[in-house]
């Protein structure tokens, strides 16, 4: 049987909570496509950190390496400063197995509430494609004049021609899969004139060489206020670190699904194992009473499964998501139940 | 009477149509109020420069210098590059002028449409300020092995502690004249490690300056989730000069009101003259039909006002612009009407 390693790191807060639902619905997925799936689970997580004075041991990276696949559930806890927690363990796995693309679905789910008014799920289903190494999150700066009036900080921000040309051709060759094959590109040349120019040319370049896709492009200041006005002209979207961050919280936002949203970080070489976590983060306020919602980690299972090469596997989960909330299955506090954690994942493995 | 020297540029496309109609608005409100407006019109814009080869003559800056007030229509033109046109006269203005603050209401006003579900003029009635001088939209910058596969583009972020205790004041102060004294900081300091947590540094620091204004900061990904999802949770909202952009963007377009939203680009100290301008562009697809809609350019006329001293006349345009929409005035095809850019102006110079 194929056999996959998935190296599970349930993390922080509910987050523990959430990991093992998405491998009970794996699992299930598993056995009734017929593959298999070998497990290590890893406690790295702020615990950790209080106790031992790092996010992951010294050899961390050497051992998530040769999985196929990283299972995350979040990274984050009070107490802990996001420097230490998320500087880590999450932005050290990103960037040390080169998961340049943060790739994350927009999609509103039959029952799910947009805050949007007359939407439907025809509306909104499209993909942000983020780039995930560099850009305006970079390690070049610092504070000068320390404590005095003329004290200033300053930050790169980088574009390699090699990350831009990479994130950009993924989200073209995603588009290539897609009905409506169109890509939109953020941007803010207008403003931002070094670096944005630079990202408007490289696109110009990439989408010559796809003319059978279908491009425009938006400064990313009204490219936000479209994602609430119009998020039907939407089929992929690809943004620097930033932009994508920004648009890849707002688009679940508008499809109603920030508590639901799974997020893949990958490689795409597959030269590094790629990471599945979903979007919410580990939840302080209800961690611990297991009333969380599963299906943001559900998920970003069926897109590990996507990934490995089990696209039937993958579709049936996602099917599944969709029935379940179509049909009224149990359903957790923040969509209006009463359901518990365990509640949904059980029901979601009955039915993939 | 009270007098007030005013430099009106209409610029480029419906900035042409939608400043007479300003004028007409704010000519009513000054008889009415008893003070007086003397103007002098500049032709510069897109037009100019492909006659002149500039966007302003030379001394343009000099010949705004001793205005009281600048009055902006719109700038930008399809064949004109955006860094000669912006560059060339907003840009230029904004920094020459030190207009530190960026300001722009987002209300929903009665009447108007918001893409929300269920959301009143109650839930969103809030104020975007934004740094203005610095931040993200830098001139310092650059590429590298141009051609090759090594290129590169960089460009630095800069917050300078003077930049930025002074948008945070303003911010600060503009909350301590609002009902609930509430300020929210936009930041990303989990992921931009130098400047954004230089930022909050500064922040705190002003927020103990101000024992009765409540505070909270969000990363820009999940504020621009909020703005969707719970509008009503804000107030004032301060950010850099690139998430400030971002979220007065924003703003107008979950209150419905990007089409008729205004701005000021403000030196609180009145060392050089402020400019006033509505947040659409030129747009040039309905430039030239007299069909535009001029409520964004007559309510930043209100904005004027307020800054010239003449709040009374300035909340007699707001409350007439609520009227007239409350109240079925005649509205521009945007607005669902069939009514002209002239109509509308004349419609409300009336009520005033
Ligand atoms: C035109 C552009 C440079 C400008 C900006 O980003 O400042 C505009 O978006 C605005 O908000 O006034
Ligand atoms: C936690 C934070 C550093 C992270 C990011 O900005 O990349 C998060 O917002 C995300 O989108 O995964």
């Amino acid at each position: 049987a194929r056999k996959y390693r998935i190296a599970v790191i349930p993390g922080d807060g509910i987050g523990k909570e959430t990991t093992p639902e998405g491998l009970r619905v794996l699992d299930a997925a598993a056995r009734r496509f017929g593959f298999e799936l070998e497990l290590t689970e890893y406690d790295w997580s702020c615990d950790t950190y209080q106790k031992t004075g790092r996010m992951m041991p010294d050899d961390g990276m050497d051992r998530l390496k040769d999985s196929d696949s990283i299972f995350l559930g979040a990274v984050g806890w009070p107490g802990v400063p996001d420097h230490v927690s998320l500087w880590g363990l999450l932005i050290p796995i990103r960037r040390g197995f080169d998961q340049y693309v943060n790739l994350r679905p927009c999609k509103l789910m039959p029952g799910a509430k947009t805050p949007l008014a007359n939407r439907g799920p025809e509306d909104i289903d499209f993909y942000v494609v983020r780039e995930n190494t560099e850009g305006e999150y970079s390690s070049v700066g610092g504070r000068m004049f320390e404590g005095t009036d003329r004290e200033f900080v300053s930050q790169q921000s980088v574009l390699t021609r090699t990350g831009t040309d990479r994130i950009l051709k993924y989200a073209f060759e995603l588009a290539m899969t897609r009905k409506r094959r169109k890509v939109t590109s953020a941007t803010k040349s207008n403003g931002i004139t070094f670096t944005m120019p630079y990202w408007d040319e490289r696109f110009a370049a990439m989408a010559k060489q796809y003319p059978d896709v279908t491009t425009d492009q938006f400064h990313i200041d009204i490219l936000c206020a479209h994602f609430v006005q119009h998020p039907d002209w939407f089929d992929v979207v690809v943004g620097s670190n930033l932009f994508g961050d920004i648009l890849s919280d707002l688009g679940p936002a508008v499809a109603g699904s920030i508590g639901i949203a799974p997020s893949a970080n990958i490689n795409p070489e597959k030269a590094f194992p790629s990471m599945f976590e979903p979007v919410h983060g580990s939840a302080p306020d209800i961690a611990g009473k297991w009333i969380c919602n599963p299906i943001g980690q559900i998920w970003s299972g069926a897109m590990m499964l996507e990934h490995l090469g089990e696209k039937a596997a993958a579709d049936a989960i996602v099917s599944a998501i969709e029935k379940h909330l179509a049909e009224g299955g149990p359903r957790t506090r923040d969509m209006g139940g009463n359901a518990g954690t365990v509640d949904v994942g059980k029901a979601l493995a009955e039915v993939v």
